[in-house]
């Protein structure tokens, strides 16, 4: 009998995205008519290349959607009273419903004092602690950061059973790994969580159900690191030897082994600003009571 | 060949315990010569057996230890305004350095919201939402919840390998699992969180090399639980069906197979209240800059 090899299907983050900007349009429709458009102000300093290219993305989503956005340009030396100066006052401006702050600041701002001053109701990309520790207890009332909640809506999207699934989470950051592992867990999947010091790594993740791969290390996952049918989430952006973009997985290995993989261009990084967008609406309407 | 079973070792709770008293009782000494005692008010409402019990043996060991105690007791049916005013001098009071305030709270009292008002830096069994955020985090300088923390400490002290290893928590409350989980994870073990819809879990937990049992679920987790030469921290305080006090491991039933295992009683609860008294004074140095 011949085996029949069957390719694993690409799940793209534009249909992902697409539909939760469509829900948020109709919902910023509504919500305009009664007189106030939500509102998103980006804090940036300087003017760092990755910053740039997701500042033009999160624009357009927001301005496609009818969210109102203002770009706080600050200089790269900043002084860490004018920084936190210019947060507080977005914070009590009434008309600004989402903050974002860019991360990392410059080594002159300390960031460990800088986020308990951003308000947890305008902090849509979990900068706060009080956000992160809501992350933590499953208090669905905060703000998750906007690249693992990005994961969760792609798995649901493309109707990945989470419940009692096992999933890998790939990486501890408190930027992806950690918050993706509290936001699954609340799913109630059963989670791993997967480092540098991980022995036998392959044989640790190639028991998942689901793979999220968040290291940063450009194609470290091989066929070997995965199961027969697994789902793959590739969080990774990274430039391979060839200088192009590429994700944590080596896709072309794992293809043929993975059910779904997303890919990296234009997988989870495209869901993560409707995310942003759809924080943005969440914030306006806990603020006014919606 | 005759194979000679050997009963796994309990590992009970007092020797560490103790070393942690000796070396927190030096550290008084030094710092009661320069003038100031550590001290730890607890806030109680009304009087329920169980808080009752870890009073006791709270006062107790900081007593040995040279830690000043206070307890607040507050009426059962004590209004919100009320128990957030007694906090907030509690706050203020220099003379304290550590509050434990009973939880869960009564019904009429929103922990939600008084969560907030507990100070940071006095908290010392992580009530606050910034110590939350730090256990997530992995930074040292909050205070994690005492029983995980014990959890963490009595493997240290038995010598068990936490780098790499393979630890399974089960049980996923923000008291014990999901800090444990963490606090494990920033010593490096590859950490998988269980629960009650985790399919095939018996197959789940016998992967791991250190087994944390916290689902509160009497002697659920049996001999095919667990790898032969596990660690089993037993955190479970349940009462069998012969009104015994008994953990969430049939310890019987797993006592030949595991290398080690904690007892209850006399395991990991005995471990707690020297956690406490450790965190009191770490934050009376934190608070004096010490």
């Amino acid at each position: 009998m011949e085996v029949v090899q069957t390719k694993g299907q690409i799940i793209k983050g534009k249909p992902v995205a697409d539909q939760i900007s469509e829900n948020l349009i109709k919902e910023v429709n509504e919500l305009v008519k009664e007189g106030i458009n939500p509102k998103l102000t980006i804090i940036r300093v300087g003017a760092r290349g990755d910053d740039l290219a997701y500042e033009r993305g999160a624009l357009k989503r927001c301005e496609n959607i009818g969210i109102t956005t203002e770009v706080l340009e600050l200089a790269e030396d900043i002084a860490q009273e004018q920084y936190i100066e210019t947060l507080k006052k977005v914070n009590e401006d009434k008309d600004v419903h989402g903050i974002l702050c860019f991360r990392p600041l410059p080594k002159q701002l300390n960031e460990e004092s800088i986020k308990y001053v951003i308000s947890p109701e305008k902090d849509v990309d979990c900068f706060s602690p009080v956000n992160a520790a809501k992350v933590m207890e499953g208090d669905q009332s905060g703000f998750p950061p906007c690249t693992p909640t990005a994961v969760v809506e792609i798995l649901k999207h493309y109707g990945v059973e989470l419940k009692g699934a096992k999933v890998t989470v790939l990486g501890r950051s408190m930027v992806v790994g950690k918050p993706a592992a509290m936001l699954l867990l609340n799913e109630h999947a059963t989670v791993t969580i997967c480092h540098s010091r991980t022995k036998d790594l392959a044989n640790v993740t190639s028991e998942a159900d689901i793979l999220v791969a968040a290291v940063g290390r450009a194609k470290m996952v091989k066929e070997n690191f995965v199961k027969e049918g697994a789902v793959v989430v590739d969080v990774g952006i990274n430039v391979d030897e060839e200088g192009k973009l590429c994700g944590d997985v080596d896709t072309d290995d794992v293809l043929d082994k993975v059910s779904m993989i997303t890919p990296v261009p234009a997988g989870v990084g495209s869901v993560t600003t409707s995310i942003l967008a759809k924080h943005v609406v969440k914030a306006y309407k806990l603020q006014n009571n919606k």
